[in-house]
């Protein structure tokens, strides 16, 4: 095989239907942003990926797109070095702050990813091999998720299609997303979005999750929206209760705070979210679990070297998951299953998604017993659907939204709304 | 690309004259052990890669052998689990107590390192790709190495070959064999194995290098001979003349102890050898640089891991070399080239080889101006000259010795040495 160059990078924003699900910030817009990244090589191969959707992502996207045409897409160093000499000047940009802090090590981090998962794609179609066999082989075959519960509205504020799963503000009406969730896809584990009501009623919905599912394990994860004080108090009324307890407060010192009084695992996708953060949480022993996310660590390689960073400090590894079409999925699954020590269930938004809606054909990986198969197919091993492309595309141009903004959402139904944390 | 299954692992123990070169053991004996590692697979596809060469090594890599038969190249997280479990029961096992203590996770390092480094050849043979670009891409085509500069008696006692070298016992003849490793190889950067004589000759010895090359970074390692008094003494006396100091003593708290007290960078191939190591390294701040060593801390991957664990930590990485022959100089040189935060000059024995004794065609790369060029073939790019390797394994069914001896051979002239560390 001779090189394998990038001559051109075309650049999707979609929008995707999205419920009123509610979480710390506020609420989710009708419309959820991402973009599909296609890398085109002097092969004719073309290798895709997934990203966010927002205006500063397109414009860091498109920077570096610029300035990576010409890389062989097995020369990932260069990649990265391009992008984070293009995206150099840029402000630190996040597409939502429920990712932790915005840093320039993280926009370039985010831009990188973006590349270097086409690349990756690139790379098995031109071999024959499935991007898990080019990350070291898959330690499993099928890659367990969780399921995401949400409080939610029954629709959005304003004329928008209304989804099937109706309201959810109590623990019955979570005990009965769970249900139909869990008979839907077969999720063997459980994550309750918190920090939305009053955490006492937080803990009854997860008290009443624990009685109706006694096998599952479940998750709680209220965005930082809790004091140290009130972390303390959830924490010891839920002892024995959670598999862990995901950013209960803002900061490395505070989530520091709450481990020192709480057996329950600490797990993170909002203090510890780059690699300049880990030296200080591993030093005040802040965190127990941290949630990988190629999308923000910076791809594929740097999942795996965060996954050593775990191993070699006897943490835990899970995954976040921001809303996301089947690209997204694929990928997470791909460097789930290279990855031994990444041993807990995996985040995903997918049931959340219309199921009439996504960019690739046969509308994405589907769920068994809680699970998906990784595809057989060389690369990523999903296509894209050109059809519905364009579909969600025009959705983007007619949606209106252009940056994520779930307080700005909420403030249509709480004008007095401000999203600021911690609220309890 | 269909698989590419291990069906047969060919491993040939070969043997090398070596120089009678002094450290805190003892001496080297005439002949260095190494063994080449050749996995074949149902496509017709050999991969190869060396490793250690003593009997502990080759009984390991027996077992291993028959375990990782029908593993695909590709699947690295397969053949560490199988090599793993083959490892199993056996006995901690290291070549020599000069790259620190042996357990049982730096066996199963070791084992696996010598079947991932001959995948990776296959990999990239099967794929008409370099290994340097399976491992993210070469960030530099031009891999650094430093003199390896080495007290030495004039030749071996008993009837052996003598090398071209000659006597090395004071700063006189260091600086002498520096001039001609310079003249011949062009390094820019000088390492002194220490820890042979009284620390202020060695002090005197680095003066002395410092004056003739005042360029050269320049490096001491004792290999732990001196006690934590005695190594802050001597940093006391190098403080601003070494690029860094290396094992001045044995043990993490002593290292720490050590580097508490000078500017100097400490630096570690005995402390801090194995992933397990590092949590306490950190928190006690004892190193500032760690070598690595592909065939002890687990293959490329493991050593890009440890890679980004100094990356995130601030630490510096160097490489450690052992004697080694053409197809460890070319591994050592790919794993490089693709690792950017790798920016001190590697260490080589190559120097200290025969130049008629190598198991490569054309004899294995060659320095210009202190460095390699990265090959231009697939895979490693170096080739088994099986007339060589052949020859190489005669000299070993031949020469006696089956595993290393440092304190044993130095007997031979000193029967009352012990080899005991710290003596200084
Ligand atoms: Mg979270
Ligand atoms: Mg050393």
């Amino acid at each position: 095989m001779t090189d394998l160059k990038i001559v051109d990078v075309v650049i999707t924003p979609v929008a995707l239907k999205d419920p009123p699900l509610l979480n710390s910030s506020g609420v989710h817009e009708p419309f959820a942003l991402r973009s599909i990244v296609e890398v085109q090589t002097d092969a004719g191969i073309v290798g895709i990926s997934e990203a966010y959707g927002d205006d500063a992502t397109l414009a860091l996207l498109h920077q570096a797109a610029t300035a990576v045409v010409g890389t062989d897409v097995f020369d990932l160093n260069e990649l990265s070095r391009r992008v984070a000499s293009a995206v150099g000047g840029s402000a630190a940009s996040s597409p939502t702050e429920l990712i932790g802090t915005a840093s320039h090590d993280k926009t370039v981090a985010q831009a990188t990813a973006a590349f270097e998962v086409a690349c990756y794609d690139a790379q098995g179609k031109a071999t024959g091999r499935r991007v898990v066999d080019l990350l070291g082989g898959a330690v499993r075959e099928r890659v367990d998720f969780s399921a995401y519960l949400f409080y939610k509205w029954a629709e959005h504020p304003g004329d928008f299609d209304v989804d099937s799963w109706g309201e959810a503000l109590d623990p019955d009406g979570i005990v009965k997303q769970a249900r139909r969730m869990v008979d839907r896809y077969g999720f063997g584990s459980l994550k309750l979005k918190g920090g939305v009501f009053a955490p006492e009623e937080e803990i009854e919905a997860v008290k009443a999750l624990r009685r109706e599912f006694p096998d599952r394990p479940v998750r709680i994860d209220p965005n930082a929206n809790w004091s140290v004080q009130t972390s303390h108090r959830v924490a010891a009324a839920l002892e024995g209760e959670l598999e862990y307890l995901e950013d209960p407060t803002p900061g490395i010192p505070g989530m520091a705070e709450v481990a020192a009084k709480t057996s329950l695992p600490l797990a993170t996708n909002m203090c510890v979210t780059s690699f300049a953060e880990i030296p200080e949480s591993v030093r005040l022993g802040a965190v127990q679990v941290i949630l990988s996310d190629h999308h923000f660590w910076g791809g594929f390689r740097a999942t795996q070297n965060l996954a050593a960073l775990c191993q070699t400090f006897g943490l835990g590894l899970s995954m976040h998951s921001n809303t996301h079409l089947g690209v997204s999925l694929a990928a997470m699954a791909h460097i789930a299953a290279a990855t031994p020590n990444l041993t807990y269930a995996l985040d995903t938004h997918t049931p959340w998604k219309s199921e009439e809606e996504d960019v690739v054909l046969g509308g994405g990986l589907t769920f068994t017993d809680g699970a998906v198969t990784l595809p057989s197919g060389p690369g990523l091993g999903v296509e894209l659907d050109r059809d519905a492309l364009a579909k969600l595309h025009e959705q983007y141009l007619t949606c209106g939204i252009r940056r994520r903004d779930d307080v700005g959402w909420m403030r249509q139904v709480h004008p007095e709304w401000t999203g600021k944390r911690p609220r309890f």
